[in-house]
């Protein structure tokens, strides 16, 4: 059986497990506060073009969000697109900290600036909550990714409204390495408020690195990672992981081979006229199957199943990552087209 | 100025305040424990036909849903319409006891069954919340009401898909009291597991009267009370209230004034030919009013501004109550006809 | 059966109850934004001494503490005695909004700075909550009360760390009115952050008076109120009642009444030389009574068992309110002969 | 510098590290549902000795204390003793779940019985939070262990009041190989509710493992473990872990080491007359340092001050970990011998 289920089914890329091999026997001052995760702190700093970002840690994507959600004031609420992860797929953690998530539809994955405006014209007073935090994925849960200008605008109606803008970059190698991607690393910084970049899906073995730009966010930060269950006692290789993956852009190149990877099988699906949900440039693809079709692949391979097309056809996801080869699309290729035939 | 704006705006019903009166200089135990809550609960139960009910009397709508709500374990969630009290108009109060809300789209102010399946069948495991308890409200927030069948097609997949039914009756005597309603008391607590029987919008001054008829939602209760804030010291003004309206019917033809006293204005709407948002048989009702219109009658009435129906109408809410006259609604007709053929 | 059990077995008081019954049938704004409410939160701003004030009303003491508290941030705590009502019986409200509760042994009821102080050293960094507020009771849970130096000790210590200063005034008017007390209202105002005046236990039928004096605190603070259950629909009754006992001084008159006839009750216990487990000013007392006694007293009158002295002994507590009257001293006067002549 | 300060100053032990390089290229199920993670699940329930204990990953300490007492009713409690980790170093987390921790004295960080019953007997109603839980480390915070007596002594008062008992084992193997230690982990499983055996501290790089005896809790506890995000997506490495450590005995060997290694310590401790604060069998000691040799001590050496002695001396913690080695305590000896005749 190969996997094609998600972008975390393999441990670490090489020279991220290198790394901790080589730092292993040491002794590190722990929760974080060691040596190199203060130079991670820095590089990351300088790669996003912030010198006064605040840098930490976090053990995954889940426990960002749920931490970053937990600075809001028990009144104060989120605003997200339906599809966001904090709204379906994080078992309510932001709500057990006390906070209210309001999920508009979005478009293609990704919030409009007409729907954060209207969310805060219809909370006008004490009788509803107090919308506080846009949070955005990019890449959003679909594959799709957000351009500078969309994400300029949305930008402008979060300052409009005097809300924070929190982007979840639990995917965002992806998005900077796709094709038709505007955004930079520095963009990102320069127009939203906190956001993090994801380790565990692009070749860490677990660990987010979470950049605050806005100075309102930034104190006490770590007694909210501590009381969220999400600061690691040998936080070091968090630290080790990270300047591992940014030493000879070797992130950007595990996300790059993800997208390539993941668009080759999208081209894939479209040689054999199978539609694809939604037109992801990211390292996630969304085929609808039939379903018999579908039951000879897992015959094979394990992916996921998003959601019911109609009666005879289920929408499903297919993911590559770091680790994924040449040979696993033209294998698939292969399989597909014998089953096509069948 | 007269107040439409909402069903609250007096204090309580003659008997009500008579009986407060009455008991005033009497000592009584505390927190709910005296003889008039008793002897209140006692009365409720036989209403509601069943004698194993548990009955507490919560100091308002909102404490009333978030000490309810509080009850479920950490990652269990609710699912309601969107247009739900919970959901739009209680500050995050549920949310800040932990629990996700599962907002639908409903129609005219109600929930669906094939609604509550699919989100049952859509939050499949640990990834996300576990739906358990589905919130209604009758009348609903739109002044709609349940019919028996209806009620009994939730109750129905509720069971299958063992979710607690939970009706928010902050307004349950107008919905009993609506042409076209079949349901009764009896039936509702044969039907749900939990409700509550509203007194704030029906001439109490202040209080409601939580029925618990699944037993898993009996044990210490009032626990939930006292932490959630919805405990009275001074408990005793609660039953005494609930004993004064439901001796002589006074709880229902309280309600049934404030029905009758709203379809009368309705049909003041419909002379005129101005359309009403909503076909609403109890005290709300929902007039769109071109935007001249409405500035002329907040000359001499407070309404509640709902929504903007377009750039030149928005929709409004009049509200009537136990302590709403005839002559009320006289002097509007005349003030509306004055305004129309201005 | 007469019951000194606590200060809140009877109703309103007379002029409140008059009050509520004259503005029973008129209409007014809900939610506390009615005139009554805007002219009491003036004359208390007024008896505060501090124009700038932020008045509220809540329905109770335990809403204002959850309330107030519920304004920390998430890793922040509160520093209280071991015998405050926030840390024994509030059901966890305060920890159910997610902070914790230092409590310290403190002496008398009464929390020293010194115990402040060492709190703050020992809760240096991120693995342990921050202390950021002090919570206080005038007069406290055993009926002690703080002197004027006392409070500027106290809130010499909160500025110096940063602490913001909570006073829980439930029986403040008790601790106003005490012999020994050199406290006023400004006193208070001046030297804590926010406090609230009680009125459940002085005479209304419910409702505290929330006064906030640090501006950090005042800031959306009704949306606090309503999201912790605290916010009334028919709110106006709460100005409505601070407006009836803050004229005449029939607030401090009650409280008066009440010290002076617990004082009165205390004298009947020295006088058949029974001890007092503490030597309380207000209008809560505590007999250390033989088990034999106090069965006997039990027979005719409700008081609270506060805990076991020894095998044979019991630490009880006599409450009088706004409502008790000098016969009933003499009643139980004579009782209490009868019984340890008996 | 060498550190004495904790003992997760160093990585992986070997076994462990070989392990994880082992699997790192294979494609493995995210979110603890691997084919390690169960197979170590199934060595843990054959080495406690419960083949229906539910057995669970996660991320480490604070997570797992957090997640457990997550799983209580929002009015519940949990007992422990003032240094309990919960109570002194989790930032709040627990009562960031909603839940009250309520500490007693104890004896040598440990809890005693008769403190337990005193705690439920004074809280007996819906006024105060129902104790729920109690909380034990074993070895505790302070490096003492519980003999078998004791632990059976606690297990009975909490089945007397029906509460739970969980043991934190964060440093498990360290008191299971301490000297004088007369339990096992067949009777720590047939005496509590549940309990986590300690990986961070004994040698992983991270990941404790969570035993469920008690089949009310053992119910959807993944939800719990996801919401607080305490599930790691890669989370084969949990089950890779300790499998490599629970062969060939690895686990108790480290403890073993870790334990003779601070026995070793503290005798030097004693050859120089310098007195320890508490008698622990352990890996922690406690020795009470002049200010001036500590500041010597501390030029080459990394260690933790526990808390001020008296004006001229310090309370230190050592801490040795399964990397401690036999020439790290000689060359602490020696230099020890420097200072003190210095």
């Amino acid at each position: 059986m190969f996997s094609f289920e998600n972008d975390y089914s393999e441990g670490a890329c090489e020279s991220v497990l290198k790394a901790l091999v080589a730092v292993n026997n040491e002794q590190n001052t722990g929760y974080g506060l060691d040596k190199y995760s203060i130079k991670a702190g820095e590089m990351i700093k300088n790669l996003v073009g912030n010198e006064n970002a605040a840098v930490h840690f976090i053990t995954g994507g889940t426990p960002c969000n749920v931490t970053v959600i937990s600075l809001l004031k028990s009144y104060e609420a989120v605003i997200c697109v339906k599809s966001g992860h904090i709204n379906v797929h994080e078992t309510g953690g932001p709500e057990a900290t006390g906070h209210k998530i309001i999920a508009v539809e979005g478009k293609d994955g990704k919030i409009l600036p007409e729907e954060i405006e209207e969310i805060v014209l219809t909370h006008p007073d004490e009788h509803t909550v107090k919308p506080k935090m846009v949070f955005i994925s990019d890449s959003t849960e679909v594959g799709t990714i957000y351009t500078k200008a969309e994400l300029e605008a949305i930008s402008e109606v979060c300052k409009k409204y005097n809300l924070y803008l929190y982007l979840d970059g639990a995917r965002l190698g992806a998005a900077l390495m796709a094709s038709g991607n505007d955004l930079t690393l520095k963009d990102i910084a320069a127009l939203t408020d906190i956001f993090y970049i994801g380790g565990t899906k692009n070749g860490l073995l677990l660990s987010e690195a979470v950049v605050i730009l806005n100075d309102d966010l930034k104190e006490n930060f770590r007694y909210s990672i501590k009381q969220h269950c999400s600061m690691l006692a040998k936080g070091w290789i968090s630290g080790v992981q990270f300047l591992a993956v940014f030493k000879d852009n070797i992130y950007f190149k595990n996300a790059k081979n993800a997208d390539v990877m993941a668009q080759a099988l999208a081209n894939v699906f479209r040689h054999f006229d199978i539609p694809l949900y939604i037109d992801s440039p990211t390292n996630q693809i969304f085929p609808i199957l039939e379903n018999s079709v579908l039951e000879k692949i897992q015959e094979k391979y394990v992916v996921s199943v998003w959601g019911k097309y109609d009666e005879t056809h289920t929408i499903t996801r297919f993911c590559c990552s770091w680790a994924t080869k040449k040979e696993n699309i033209e294998d698939f290729y292969r399989d597909l087209r014998t089953i096509t035939r069948g």
